[in-house]
């Protein structure tokens, strides 16, 4: 069967209750059985354990072939430009601190393949009880690039920044509240953002002049329309206070 | 019951055939299971699982409280000077880099518990076969601390030095072949290859006058017998070619 990403989550959260199921992580040998308490390896283990879930639920799917590469699976094996899914997860006792792309590399990979944008991210925020090694899935939430995205200090992007050298894209924790920075509510204002971290980070300013046109023409060619997006002196203060 | 570690490498080994069994790390969540296949966990799991067995096959033993210092089990919980126990792992495909001891660290805890030259090593071999996530354990070994150790480039025992930092003894591939160096045959050449080490580091070379002394009262004082251990250059030709 073909779901989407929401049906996918519907499916987990509503009718199987995910939130309530408590995991174990188990080794077996020589008829002895332990639950492994590391708290390291769950946000891996429950990426794998996604595509289990969708296999054992008849789900359809076909995995990334290159798995360095977003996204982690297509939900339409047949379009791989529909149905993008990138599973996430993270210790919902800390902050959100998973790779959503290298910075870099995402400035042609969204001229390449426009339609990356609208990638459905599956995020699972787990608990690890450091006494029993129960896994408890506090929270799974659907999100978009954008509403996972916001200004930082000194970037109009959240990105890992060090060494002077700008490297991933990370998220920011949307669920919490910031007092002077807001996520940002459409794709539009996000791409503005965007093109503004590349204009701001020297190794890539000299892309800044003909990426807005660049990927513009290579949305209206996948799309069969135009976009238009705002320039970032026009909304950044309804996103930085 | 109370089992020698030589008794609980026989069960292992010889009743239980340890090396022809084959061990999964599963996670299970919402009525599916997956096999875990990442490498890099196994080592402490099979540590973890060790402890798992001894309670299921009833064999006494107490963790040690303090889990940042060796050993890492007490064989004889009413006598902790005896009967000491570290559990190492490593993947088999590779060279053992498992870490022994701090350097710095045991030059006093040899002079406190002289008895930690006695710790026993129970020492797994693992490999995790990347298609199907079967661990396999591969050999196991019983080993003393010097029977692991051998001379390296520069320094008389195995260690980790890294800008002109000598952290920790780490062992050598005991069971391979080495053409320059031979693991030490004796605890008292391992003493005399130690104390040339406390001489040759920097950081330690004001310890070395009184290191012999210290530790030889300190053993007589424990044990009630004297222990003597040769000169390293009495000994250096035996052990470097």
């Amino acid at each position: 069967m073909k779901l989407t990403a929401q049906e996918i989550y519907d499916k987990l959260v509503n009718e199987q209750q995910i939130l309530t199921a408590i995991g174990q992580i188990r080794f077996h040998l020589l008829d002895v059985e332990i639950v492994v308490k590391r708290k390291d390896v769950v946000g891996n283990i429950i990426q794998e354990w996604l595509e289990g879930w969708l296999i054992e639920n008849d789900i359809e799917f076909s995995p990334n072939p290159n798995t360095q590469m977003p996204p982690d699976i297509f939900l339409n094996p047949e379009n791989t430009a529909e149905g993008l899914l990138e599973i996430k997860a993270f210790n919902r006792e800390s902050s959100p601190a998973f790779d959503i792309a290298d910075f870099k590399a995402f400035i042609n990979e969204l001229i390449e393949k426009p339609y990356h944008l609208d990638t459905d991210y599956l995020i699972f925020g787990y608990v690890m009880d450091e006494e029993n090694g129960d896994v408890v899935i506090k929270d799974v939430w659907l999100k978009k690039l954008w509403e996972i995205t916001r200004p930082m200090e000194n970037w109009p992007i959240t990105v890992q920044y060090k060494n002077n050298i700008l490297s991933k894209m990370r998220p920011g924790t949307w669920y919490g509240r910031s007092r002077h920075f807001k996520f940002y509510e459409s794709k539009e204002d996000y791409l503005a953002a965007f093109e503004e971290t590349i204009y701001q980070y020297r190794e890539t300013r000299m892309l800044g002049d003909q990426w807005r046109n660049r990927f513009k023409r290579s949305y209206r060619n996948h799309y069969g329309v135009e976009i238009e997006f705002p320039q970032w002196r026009e909304i950044k203060d309804r996103y930085i206070f």
